[in-house]
Formats: C-alpha cells, sequence, structure tokens
C-alpha cells in the first residue's frame, strides 16, 4: 500500500492511457483488488481520477473507520500535485452519501470540483441506493452509472448479498477427485489437489470474513483452518457449528484468534469454559426442517448477516456441506478437482438418494479455470 | 461435398488471404476436418494450394480407396481453370510416397509443378516416415514440416496410436453430476446432462470407428448405440464385451448393423445363432490379470489395432470401465459433467478402493469446454 504512487506512475507510463469509460473502470477494479482482504465489512471499492486520459490519482477503500476509495484517490492526486478540477472519476460502487464511520465521499467529490462521475454501478445499500449519483447529478457533475458492473458485483458479492437478502455470500470449498472422493473411506485426503490448487484455496479464505467447518471436521482433522501462504493483515473469524457443545477445548482451531461456536442447546459448563478462553457460544436452536438438535443453519445466516459477514467459506465434510446445501444456506460451490481417479470414498455431499433424477439439485456452473493441474470450478445455485 | 468449389470461393473472398504458413495450414485443417466421418481406416487429411496468398484448390481424403487430399485439392485447381505451377501446397500430414490402395500423391505434387510443400507433421506410417518428403525434395521442391503439428496429431490421433503401437486410441464416454454420479441405483439416467452435451456426445460416436460397450449395459439398458443426430455416411460398428456370450438375441444393439461380440470361451451354439443373425464372435480368453473367464481386454485393442480400427469410444457401465482403466486400455475420457448433485447412486467407475491415496489413478486434463448447461472434460492418461 505505501508504494501506492509508484505503482500508479509506473503504470501510467508503461500502460495506461485511459481513453474508454470501460478502460478506466477496468483500472478502478484492480485498485479495488487490492482492498480484498482489508475492507470487511464494507465493500471492496477502487477510485481513479483520470483527465486528458492521464491518470491523476487512484486508491482504494481503507479498513472500516478509515478513507474511502474516493477519499485516498484525491488524496493521492493532492500528494502528486494534481489538479482535479473537471477530472472524471472511475468509482467501482455509488459514492457513498451518507454519514457512517467517515463523511459522505459524494460531498468530498463535489468539492472537489470533478466533472464527470462514472460508476460501475448503484450502492444496494439503502442508506445509498441512488442518493450518491443524485447528489452529484444536482451539483452539476455529469454521471454515468452501469460501466463494467458485472466485474464489480462478483468483487462485493457477499456485501451485496448481505444487503439485499441481510445474509452473507456463501461458498462452499470442496477438493475431489475427477469421480468425485474426496478422502479415501479412512479419512485420508492429503492430498487429493496440487500445491497451486491448495495455495488458490487460501486465496479464497483470506477473502471471507468467516470461514466455516462443522464439528465432525474438527473431529476427524483437527485443522486450523487459517489463512497460510497468502499475505493477509486479518485472519477471517473461524466459526464452527457444534449442535451439542462437544469441541475439545484444545482442538487447534482453538488455540488462535477467537471462534465462534454455533450450538443448538445451551450447556453452561461447557460455554462457561470456552468463554473463558476468549470463544463466543451462539445458540441457534434447529427449528422445523432442521429440528432434533441440530443448529438451526439458516438461522445461522442471518444471524451472521446481523454480525456484518459478508462472504462464508465453508471447508467441512459431507454430512454439513449436505445439510448447508438441503437447507438452502449454500450459494456458490468451489469444487477443486483433480485429474485422478480414486474409485471409492467419501464423497462432496452425503445427500440422500433422490427418487427420480428429477429430483436432483441443479446448479449452474459459473466459472472454471485450470490452477496448477487441476480445475477450479465455481457453479451456482440462484443468482442474488 | 458436392459444394465444397463453392465454399472455397465464398473463404476466399469474404475471410482469407493466405500471408503465412500458419494461415494456410489453418485452412488445411479444416479441410482435413470434412473427412472426420469417412476417411477411416485412413487418416482425416486436407490440402489446400496456394498462389500469391490466393488459395486455388482445396480438398480432403475421400473414403478409403477413393483420392488421398492432395489429389483432391489438385483436381480441384484444375475443375477451376488454376494453374498450380509455382504454387505451394499445405498438407496436414506428410504426402504418401507409397502404393496402397491408390498411387503416391508425392508423386502427383512433383507432377503438377508445385514449388513448396508445408506438412503439419510426418506420417508415422512405417511405409512413409519421412520418404514422401524427402521425394518431393529430392524433386527440387522446397519442404517445411512441423506448422500447427498438434492440432494435426489430435485430428488423427487414432490412427497415430494404431502406427505407433499397433492399437487404437481409446476414448471413454462418461455423464456425471458434479458429484460424480451417473445414474440413480436404479439405473435411471436419463437425463443427467443436457440436449446439447447429448448431440456432443454423438459427434464423438460418429468420428470413432468402433463404439464399444459391454453386456451389463445391453442388458441393463438395451442401447442400440448408433449415431443419431449427426449426419454421417457410416455407422461406427458396435463391439460389445461379452465374456460368457449372455446376449440376448433380441437385444436392440443386434437388430441393425453387424456387430462384433468378444466372448472369452467358445458357446458353438450361441456363436452359430449369432453369426447366422450376420454378426461375428471374437474369442478372447483372459489371461494373467484379466483371466477368470473374462475376455483379455488388452488383447482386444490389439485385435482392433489389427482390423484397422483408429479410434474406439467406449460407452459403458462402471465395471467394465473400471476395467478397461485398470488394465490399461483407455487413453482418454471424455466426461461431461452437469451442475447438478445427485448425493448417492452409481459412480463412474467401480474401481476397488486403494489402500493409500498414493495409490489413485492420475490422468492429466486436456481440454474442459462448456457445452450447453455441461461441462466437456477431456482428460488423458498418457501421451502417445
Amino acid at each position: 500500500m505505501r508504494r501506492r504512487p509508484r505503482a500508479v506512475l509506473k503504470r501510467t507510463k508503461t500502460i495506461l492511457q485511459i481513453n474508454t469509460d470501460t478502460d478506466g473502470m477496468a483500472l478502478a477494479l484492480e485498485w479495488a483488488a487490492k482492498g480484498m482482504y482489508i475492507t470487511a465489512p464494507n465493500p471492496r471499492v477502487g477510485c481513479v481520477i483520470v483527465r486528458d486520459g492521464e491518470v491523476i490519482g487512484a486508491g482504494h477503500t481503507q479498513p472500516a473507520g478509515q478513507a474511502h476509495a474516493e477519499i485516498q484517490a484525491l488524496r493521492d492526486a493532492a500528494a502528486r500535485g494534481n489538479d482535479v478540477r473537471g477530472a472524471t472519476a472511475y468509482v467501482t460502487l455509488e459514492p457513498c452519501s451518507h454519514y457512517g464511520r467517515t463523511p459522505p465521499c459524494s460531498n468530498a467529490l463535489v468539492e472537489a470540483g470533478l466533472k464527470r462521475v462514472v460508476a460501475a454501478m448503484g450502492d444496494p445499500n439503502p442508506l445509498v441506493a441512488g442518493r450518491g449519483m443524485a447528489q452529484l447529478q444536482a451539483a452539476g457533475i455529469e454521471t454515468v452509472s452501469g460501466v463494467l458492473a458485472d466485474a464489480a458485483h462478483e468483487l462485493n458479492i457477499g456485501f451485496f448479498s448481505r444487503m439485499r437478502r441481510g445474509r452473507p455470500w456463501v461458498r462452499l470449498k470442496s477438493a475431489a477427485s475427477l469421480d468425485g472422493f474426496t478422502a479415501l473411506e479412512n479419512g485420508e485426503s492429503q492430498w487429493i489437489t496440487g500445491p497451486e490448487a491448495r495455495a488458490d484455496g487460501h486465496a479464497w479464505r483470506a477473502r471471507a470474513c468467516v470461514i466455516l467447518t462443522g464439528i465432525g471436521t474438527v473431529k476427524a482433522d483437527d485443522p486450523q483452518l487459517t489463512v497460510r501462504g497468502v499475505a493477509t493483515p486479518r485472519q477471517p473469524r473461524r466459526v464452527i457449528v457444534d449442535s451439542r457443545l462437544e469441541i475439545d477445548p484444545g482442538a487447534r482451531i482453538l488455540q488462535g484468534e477467537p471462534c465462534w461456536i454455533v450450538a443448538a442447546a445451551p450447556s453452561p459448563g461447557k460455554e462457561a469454559a470456552l468463554r473463558a478462553a476468549g470463544h463466543e457460544v451462539i445458540l441457534l436452536p434447529g427449528v422445523g426442517n432442521s429440528a432434533g438438535g441440530k443448529v438451526d443453519l439458516a438461522a445461522l445466516m442471518l444471524e451472521l448477516g446481523r454480525r456484518e459477514i459478508n462472504e462464508v467459506h465453508v471447508e467441512a465434510g459431507s454430512k454439513l456441506n449436505a445439510s448447508l446445501v438441503r437447507e438452502g444456506c449454500v450459494d456458490e460451490l468451489l469444487v477443486y478437482l483433480a485429474p485422478s481417479l480414486i474409485g471409492a470414498g467419501q464423497g462432496m455431499f452425503a445427500l440422500p438418494a433422490p427418487g427420480s433424477l428429477a429430483d436432483k439439485i441443479t446448479l449452474r456452473f459459473h466459472a472454471v479455470t485450470q490452477v496448477g493441474s487441476d480445475l477450479r470450478i465455481l457453479a451456482r445455485f440462484n443468482p442474488i
């Protein structure tokens, strides 16, 4: 982050002449992505200020409570002695118009004397929702919206999910052989995929606000579920679904940063011990489909939304995976498929056999990429 | 085929100015692909003749015993009144230099007065193997080899397999849900993939010389295993692995063109009945690993090679699939993966559970394409 102005200068010299709104927004999206691991619960936003085709300022959202992208870009321009009057600002999300943790960015853009503001998309935050662009227009600034909107939406899919549905975007990660096995029957699973896919998986962990697992995985694998091998200033919160509060206080996942442990019934002694160790116990007894002493997973997702969780990254076993899917709690599968055949072992989802193929669960493929020697498949249940 | 000269003229007008050898070879490969379903056991070869950047003749290999691509292209040029003297010929495979079912193409190219011949790759046929290019050089023709060789190799991968290894290229097709199931436990499998993937599967059937299945699939599904929905003048031979010769003479697969039925032990009465119905029974008792009353699958592949079979398309159940893989008889998997979860059912390969992950069977992903709403994955065991 400290080398930002130099990076801009370098890009300006080597690549950049911003000739179209698409060019400008593509660069603003690159800036937004620099905030991938730090802005939550705020969205990752980038801003690039352009005059006569030249980038004269750029920035991205800082951690919550600090400057938004627009302010960073204006400060960058000022630090470099650039006059932004009459320039165009490209922002990957409609500028905020309300006093939150920071003052409204729309005010700052008006005061700076910008001529044009191009936004990738409107802010679904009900506190903004068009008011940012309207305020700019009222001040005589030309506005454009909808440039590279799909890419901007992807970057903050969790924030938009929380704003629109009150719950996070839930991404369930699995790694399997081409014939669908995640582990041998004895649990051996290290390694089905290659090192590149495993590193890629850590980058997906890093962008999430929460890494969610179940007591079964904690018992079987005793994982840490931390981000390793990817530089991030912030570790996602680990959340363990543990209906009967069976977790061993010595589990590795409990030794680091505080966790949230989600149980279905009170268990005062165990709860007290976990709290004494710095963890939080959340009680969410199941109802309806998820009754029977189990955590209400849909209620958990709403609770995570209330806690300003944008993206949830699930790494769990086939039972919790299946429960999450059956209870409509998963938005996206992140499946690493290895070019191998195992033949027998544990599957991805312990779903009950359907009575007919018409009862299969359907998704749609969103993106497929080769990562090392493996495939990374993103498949989605429903668009938001 | 009948509209070929017009198609060339149209391309010439709308797209084509051949400025590089790569341009010329890319067009020759398009011509080669027009012979996809008709040239076996010969390779699919295309030839384009270019002078001053203009395509003056083009053609592709005709059915065995008829003209090869070079002859077709020379005839096309003549029919259009074009003089080929001094021109360059692009051929997707080294011109043949021997008298087979037709006279050598190298002679024809020399006699026609071509100045240059560019070949995508040498012909591994031991009857050619460099002699074609050498003969052209000896006649004073400039030659180049190795332009777009990979694409040319793909087009005739079965022919090359047979020339180099004495056995066909074996492609095993499967269609599964994202979690790896090909059917429900009760056998219901219609349909896991969508209509586009099923049509694509018929195109892969059409290019094969043989469609191979097992008695289990014949009993369970009573399939025809013919090419439908793809225009082809030739149906691939159906081959049924039926170790104990259990096939019902009323099976649908036996009602059309003659089949080859492969058994492990003689069964004179049944054999006679099948032969009387026009089918052939091939006896290949298992030895070593494939003993125990089962067909020797590796011997079957060699037998198919002897019968000039270039590409084998396998559509079988999980047992024969697994036997073929375990006995090293499969070169490539063609897997259609649907964006769905089934949870329980029949898998792709009924392989025994490995003792350790180190014992998993490894492939490499060769190509992944979205076909309709499904993925088509080509994964290969070993390069040839």
